[in-house]
């Protein structure tokens, strides 16, 4: 599927009506709320759930108890909620323990966490591996509340052995090799953070789904860093399948597009967003790896070390609404998440149709003009890409440039010059080396 | 010969009653004009003209039948010429075939190129192999002419079976290993592009012709793309002794130099013409090799990938001027093409001079004074570029540096290290590594 | 000894009272001046003095005669001395050959540097190899010297069979590669050039003389050029055990930090200076190798080719007082020298401390919380440097990526990082590949 024949607006609401369904969930490492969000998923994509029980041990990691809450609150002593989980799921500290109790104000003070600087904000916090209960909230509201009150804390919440839960997809194509992509489902009401990766995903497998594909596409949901830690653990054989791979994510901002480089740096993944990035946007930016950020933290470590960069718009932690309430369905808007969607398809296209041809007559030019494939008038000093690019791949086409060499060599971006190869190849003027 | 030594007002009165006689003519890719040039060049230097039969298969191609034309006009109908090929000979689409038939204004504007962005310029333009007839004007004169007036087209022209014509002189020297100069011969009153060139290639040879020289020079006179394809299939043979090729053009403006690199972009031409250009010029840029332009086309196709750059002023389609009348006598300058050819022979000077060298005292710096090559009172904080020279050739001369590493290391000009490696060499303190 | 520990005045004042000792003797490339310098830094480094015989060939030189003087002037007819040696022994050209004479002021001239342009400063000039008598003085003193005046000029010099003296120590580490540390001690009195050099050398020998050391260091103090290739020659062995070296002068003035590359240009030591004045300087540069300047011509001539660079701050002749009577006591800052002095502490600690680690727990990032390694309150978007050292160690930890290089990678000052990566060694989750 071409980016060019999309039908954008079905695609835009497709994916704004699910992320709508989908936002108010409270996900967490594990839990319910990732099963409901896997559930949904599921409406689209038909996933393989699996689930991993508490205590097994993942790597240097071992799989946690699970976590689910039905309610929480803050009380004062008449009785009014100051605040109250059912409005936000942020509000209490993600993995929080049960607690009902009544406590001072500087007692309820060690448990609450604000943001000073933007006041107006909740936080989004977790304690998922030290156990500790709180809330969290605008630090406006915090300040309001009176010292000599009396405040009951409630929350009902359970950390019991369950089992942790992530779901994927193989869409199979003609080969084995595998193009992987990974989104955390981790985060509960938040937008850009994680729903935006979630949705585009999904938007790419119904745009990928019935076309004739030579890689097979892995479509993975899982929680961060342990669901990653439990799946690579556990996919010791698939992962020798992996040629290439992307964390998606913050895919919805109206910032421009960041590219995080696999660990290696240099492998096939980074050279083909590179070139998209370069030849059909205005402005990016090229980030070096890093061992901080998503799950590509797991999947380039040094004993994977496997081909996977990470597509984003602004990175985390570069725009203020980042793990705040501000990050919700305002933030994120439709047609970000439909361009994501369209530089994901030139990405497709571009791992799809990538090959390497030998010019058939590489003695001088071959003559175009009898082929039908150049102008009969000469003399003017402007070339159209579309001949430019039948010289480029005649003139590369020696067994050693790709077809993605000779789009970064000239700047003609892929598809052109894969258009001018089609037609160079139906005159036999050039050969694809792998085919014999 | 040094380019110091040049008397330039003799060069240059040279070049330009050169270019003044070849103006006139109207060359093409076959037919008399370009006999009559070569002739003229024939005075010069001793050329071999090859003739290839019209329906010689030269690889991909086949050579054309012969163009020659004797008159064209356009007439109005009380017999006044609005245009006529003896005032400018661009004012027939070269190649064009011959007609003569009454039309409407709106039958000629079919077969009328014109430059509405340029109103008073003619164009250049061409149709070798999509048999035509036609005319180029300035697009002013073309709106003046009248609706309802009938116009006589007059070409007096054949195509016919004939020949293509090259010209071409190998002067020898030491060894078979030759360097090849292209020139292209097949535009008709066109200066920068085609007779600058044809002049400065002409005294480059008048300044080498009675040096004792190291490699061969190859001097190619040949019609554009089909001239050379032709060349390249008669000459397997010669093909594989071209250790350096430059395609010469555009030497007469008053731009900047611009080279364009070889195809593999990193062979000995391409470092020594950019040496030559960072350390004898102020500005001047470095191209990239992109698969069109001049004869690099043919000779840098992957079949052959010679080592041939090409060295420019302005490149084509980069002023205005270019394929239009315009680029006439005027618009090149004497002193230009004088500059352009000092910039050849600083190329050729290191050509034949870049030699790798071992110091023969290599254990700390040997002791110049004793040798009279130090000045005697030290502490002053400048040092000259000869001694500065000194210094460099015996720190790098460990048989992995050449002195053309070494002018590129130093940033002193070539001709300046030349000058110290002999006084060094003289002293016995180097030694030539290929001389046992 | 960690940068942090250093007791700044007392190693300031100690500096400062050693050049202040120094500062008046008359040093050449031979003579008492060097003997009584080296016996002075005897005091603080227990110093092995080499005496050459005068004569003596060494590589492409002969150590030459021995320079000594006691008394020199100039004084006008009435026995007023103009200049005298007393006051200053830049007025004597360095090596100046007796002489007792009267003399017009057109021969005196003849005999007198001056600087035109710094027309109040006595310039430093030297004649070791081209027997000559000379003075130099400020040439606003030389323009009031009256023309029907009679001179008398006196210098009371010896040049005769002697020796060439340097001196030198080897601090034992535990192994028998060793790090060479270079500073010249033949200028008379000028302060930053030697001078600031030899004294930030001994406190750098101060502050690791009672340190456990694994790398051996080697203190050479020695006259330059004549000095360092009579050393050269003389330890063909020792040469086979520097692994780095550094040429040390230049440090005591305000400009930034100046760093000279190595011939190669590549070498650890070149790595390791730069990430130093990378990552804890706010302004410093990189130079390319040059055949000119201080010892490292020796060092890095090509029979030798070792990996010596050359720390300064301002380098010579680009700060105006060079190599004039400015270049005093008043030039040189103490606390420059200190901050001097820290740089090359911390290219020690590299060193002494970089090594290659492999990841233990290589699949995936390890559980840093379970190790107390790690913060119990996620989702804030800061991180500390800390934090991200022993993610970004865990990381690259493959065996292939030293400290050093992981340094350079994150930019995370290399003694951050090797606190990290001690307490991952610690807990076991590194491990040094040296270390079986």
């Amino acid at each position: 599927m071409k980016s060019k024949d999309l039908d954008k607006n079905k695609i835009g609401s497709d994916i704004t009506s699910l992320i709508k369904r989908l936002f108010p969930i409270c996900r967490s490492i594990t839990g319910n709320g990732v099963r409901e969000t896997l559930a949904i998923l599921s409406e689209k994509i038909p996933l393989n759930i699996t689930e991993t029980p508490s205590g097994t041990v993942v790597n240097d990691w071992e799989v946690p108890d699970e976590w689910n809450i039905n309610e929480a609150w803050i009380k004062d002593s008449k009785g009014n909620k100051i605040i109250c989980f059912s409005n936000s799921n942020l509000h209490v500290l993600n993995y929080s323990a049960p607690i009902n109790k009544k406590v001072t104000l500087s007692e309820l003070k060690e448990h609450v966490f604000t943001l000073p600087d933007q006041p107006d904000l909740i936080p989004y916090r977790t304690s998922y591996y030290n156990k500790n209960w709180g809330f969290c909230m605008a630090h406006n509201q915090l300040i309001k509340l009176k010292d000599d009150e009396e405040y009951t804390v409630f929350i009902d919440s359970t950390i019991e052995p369950g089992s942790l839960t992530y779901g994927e997809y193989l869409l199979k194509g003609d080969i084995n090799q595998e193009v992987i992509l990974i989104c955390h489902i981790c985060h509960p009401s938040l937008g850009n953070d994680n729903l935006s990766g979630i949705a585009v995903a999904t938007a790419l497998y119904n745009c990928l789904k019935d076309q004739k594909l030579k890689y097979s596409y892995r479509f993975l949901f899982t929680p961060a860093t342990i669901g990653s830690i439990t799946w690579l653990s556990q996919n010791e054989e698939t992962i020798k399948n992996i040629k290439h791979g992307l964390v998606l994510t913050l895919l919805g901002d109206e910032g421009k597009f960041n590219y995080k480089k696999s660990r290696e740096g240099n492998t096939q993944i980074d050279e083909i967003v590179q070139n998209v990035l370069k030849l059909t946007t205005k402005e990016y930016k090229i980030l070096e790896f890093s061992p901080y950020g998503y799950d590509e933290r797991q999947f380039c470590s040094p004993g994977y070390n496997l081909p996977v960069g990470r597509l984003s718009r602004t990175p985390f932690a570069e725009y203020p609404e980042y793990h705040t309430s501000a990050d919700n369905l305002d933030f994120i808007k439709e047609d970000k998440m439909v361009e994501s969607l369209e530089k994901l398809l030139n990405i497709v296209s571009i791992i799809e149709n990538n090959k390497n041809y030998i010019n058939l007559k590489p003695k001088g030019e071959p003559q175009l003009g009898k082929r039908g494939l150049f102008r009969s008038i000469s003399g003017q000093s402007n070339m159209k890409n579309y001949q430019m690019a039948l010289l480029w791949i005649l003139n590369q086409s020696d067994g050693n440039h790709s077809l993605l060499d000779i789009s970064n060599k000239s700047g003609i971006d892929f598809d052109e010059i894969k258009f001018a190869a089609d037609a160079l190849e139906n005159v036999q003027l050039i050969q694809d080396i792998n085919v014999n």
